[in-house]
């Protein structure tokens, strides 16, 4: 599996156990090649007339890499790959692929949980491994947000609905780079233009939140409970889920003011995806000693290219500040993937820092380790 | 001329003609020293005093690559390869490297067009190709304002030419992002500021036009006409051409929130140049169904080292959504340039993912076909 | 010590002595591990408990190739290295790392001047090498803010100071990247303003400078004086000293207005470190005849993924554009892992495009030479 001759203990380091420190729940479903498809992409939009999302990078490695966990030829044409698919049942594909990831624990953001989605429980006992929970803010919003009758009732209930939740967690989650950028004013919003936006949004509970004002305060509420409980902060930064409407604004060197105003108060920033703004993410994480990095997505999406994303991320990211994610989102073969890919990665970039004599195997096998789990046990005390 | 030994349906379908969706004429006159680094340039301003632009990436594939085309060896001296293009003439020469680039259709914005720069029809004739027409809108625009008398006529004269002028052409082309920025305001601007910016406009035909509202005008004009005649509209992105004054400004990411507001429309954008924002321009053809990528002068202009970034767009850059182009302007050695390091790049990236055993051979032709000439004759119904 | 086999004449221009184009001087004193890790970092902040700055890129880098200078083993486990720095002491090691940087001339940037760092004297004198002086605009403006009593002395006392210590310096420096962003309002402050921000100045004159008007004016006053007396001015940008608040604000695209505007003024404007927004510069390099480019500091912080760095710079930047320059501050390792970095780096590089036939040896060896001196020298009147 992997591309590469390595020393046996990098080998080993790489072939170990990942936490996989944030994705989703997949699809118990059968899915058809419609909805596949969709799930390729961000879930909102088909691929144009006459084409297929099959020709992605990610969809090639679907048929490269997953069809053999699913008894197939490699490169298998994707209606046979679906074929087969079907024919083995969600369940069982989805047993198949989460156990091949290697994977010892899943931290999962449940927001968007749905009967047709595996729970937190499932994911763990199909993957064969343990699994704890991820809060995303916004998601409290809108349960707290319908139930509300008035400002104050809100703002009650998004405190007291955070802290219970976060009790149960281990880490929280935000999308306010896909909801409205990262690029929001660092400041903690006064009460005053708290309770004018709540009265606002009580208005019209159902929407998305994208009102800059709740969204800082949530956000702020969420570190408050962080910091309070010891918990890590997750951004969504960059390539990942929804895209934003214009995504240089999820770009984190624009969370540069904020982490920096959040650096006295020790409270863990996870920047996720980051692609294509890894290398900004990087530095971040060299230069703030609260800021981790990682690009999740973004391997399993960049597939055959992928080495390279892994490669410029190692260009300076301290190791000790650089965490394993695939972000997957409904389909099992994100997670199979992600996990693929970052192992296949990572041992391109280790193999070419050895065969340079750049790095001591010991150093190799010492950072595969960090990288792949034990920075998320420190971080995520797991 | 392929730098990899690839399998022969591979080869074939590399070396298979291509459509060149975006390019300018070049020049029919013999080009002194001075002319031609000005070429290699924007055309704005030569090398400081003691330094000559031969001394870029370009520079060294010209003496390289266009050397041998000319009957000289590999690497001769500019005075060298400067005189023997003397020596041969501008038609020959011009003969020569366009009919070498091996295209079998030119897509050509005339805006440019005066007596020193082949027609399209020459260019076709040259280059042993089909010719045809993309509308540059602001050309449109100058023309217009030049004979307007007043704010109606101007109004009514836009729609009427573009009109006119769409209906010989096979798509749009704007440069809004040089000339503004593609971070304009996406709303379609109201009449009543059309009108009183058109009346400061006809005070000042002569100018380039740079007013925001006029430029939102008339790219709202150029849609409705793409929509209703099922024409691709061009974004010129990033580099190329003359550089804006802000070139993060020009980052196709910014095109965000206004290609999302086309999505319904179903009006292709296609994305021209884009580097060094390739990554965000794939993301965005990843994203969008209608957004399509292309990192056109880009590959001429970075040569030697081409191959990396044509392999960073293919890390996400749906293959149904990357097109070809030279992008050339003025000369012709980069039309050669552009389709000889098209082909090279893409053999390196196709090369590569054959050898790690990640891409079957048909997929790595079907890929070869797609963006070299497929997706064009797609989009544009060629 | 490099990488890849060349031939003699492109070898013998790689091992060439370097100008150091900028950099600090390195500290005098025994350095125990807390300030090692301390200056590996930015000064500000250490690693998180737990971790350490030697699972860097660049900490894995002093192990490796400082150790040898030292007379230890390659990868000296960290505990090591800085028992053997504490032997052999400070003036020794100093002495070591910078003498095999091999270089031939620093020019140095005195401003954070105390009795622990060596003098641009010393650091000559320990590196075998000429020194030269580059002057920081905001050193001054401090120092005149410290002693002014109004704002009529303050405005005089910046133009005075600015033009008696250009007068011994071969450069000016500004880091209003780093304090406000390279995104300022590039018109000239009237004076109006400037006298009312300098009032509130003078009220608090031991912060650091922030206000945008007084540092626009501060830099005009430096253009001024650059112009009159030939000198470039650099402009920190991006990666390197200090992380700036909001990181892409300091990407040098962001200057491209501003230095549009200086373009008929023919001041050399130089753009450091850039890293990750290189190709950015390089973009800008390439585009205006007066701006040069160098990615400084990034090379030693990417160490062993410093060969693509170097790389994606030369895709597009005119060889007559780049410069090199190690950005040492504090640590005599940076001075030497700089110029290893780039002599490995660029080695890479060419002997690619050698490979491939893509260059002649005699381009390369050109090459090396102008990137390694002679574009300093004839820019900064060497």
């Amino acid at each position: 599996m992997l591309p590469v001759d390595l020393p046996g203990t990098v080998r080993d380091a790489l072939l170990a156990p990942l936490v996989d420190h944030h994705c989703h729940g997949v699809r118990r479903d059968d899915l058809n090649r419609a909805q596949f498809e969709l799930l390729v992409g961000d879930g909102a939009a088909s691929a144009p007339p006459g084409t297929t999302r099959f020709d992605t990078p990610f969809g090639v490695a679907v048929r490269r890499w997953c069809a053999p966990v699913l008894d197939l030829e490699p490169h298998a044409p994707p209606a046979v790959y679906l074929a087969r698919r079907a024919e083995l049942g969600a369940a069982e594909v989805n047993r198949r692929l989460l156990g091949e990831a290697g994977v010892v624990a899943f931290l999962i953001d449940t927001a968007a949980d749905d009967v047709e989605t595996l729970t937190a429980a499932e994911m763990g006992r199909h993957g064969g491994a343990a699994a704890d929970e991820l809060v995303r803010i916004e998601r409290i919003e809108r349960d707290v947000a319908e139930t509300a009758q008035i400002a104050v009732d809100y703002l009650d209930g998004l405190g007291e609905e955070l802290t219970a939740r976060a009790a149960r967690a281990v880490g929280l989650k935000t999308v306010i780079g896909a909801l409205y950028g990262l690029d929001f004013d660092p400041a903690r919003p006064t009460r005053g233009a708290v309770i004018a936006a709540a009265n606002r949004r009580l208005a019209d509970p159902k929407e998305p939140l994208t009102d800059p004002v709740l969204l800082r305060h949530l956000l702020w509420c969420a570190i408050d409970v962080a910091r309070e409980r010891g918990l890590p902060v997750q951004f969504d930064a960059g390539f990942g889920g929804r895209a934003p409407a214009e995504p240089h604004r999820a770009d984190p060197a624009r969370l540069g003011a904020f982490a920096r105003q959040l650096q006295p108060l020790g409270v863990p920033i996870i920047l996720l995806h980051c692609y294509p703004y890894h290398r900004q993410a990087a530095y971040l994480a060299g230069a703030l000693p609260h800021v981790y990095v990682d690009v999740g997505l973004a391997l399993p999406h960049t597939a055959a290219a992928s080495a390279r994303v892994m490669d410029e991320l190692l260009e300076l990211a301290p190791f000790h500040k650089q965490l394993f994610s695939s972000g997957c989102r409904g389909l099992a073969e994100t997670a199979y993937l992600a996990a693929l890919s970052y192992r296949r990665a990572l041992a391109t970039a280790l193999g070419s820092r050895l065969a340079q004599g750049e790095w001591s195997a010991a150093d190799a096998a010492r950072v595969a380790h960090m990288i792949g789990s034990a920075n998320a046990r420190r971080v995520y005390r797991l």
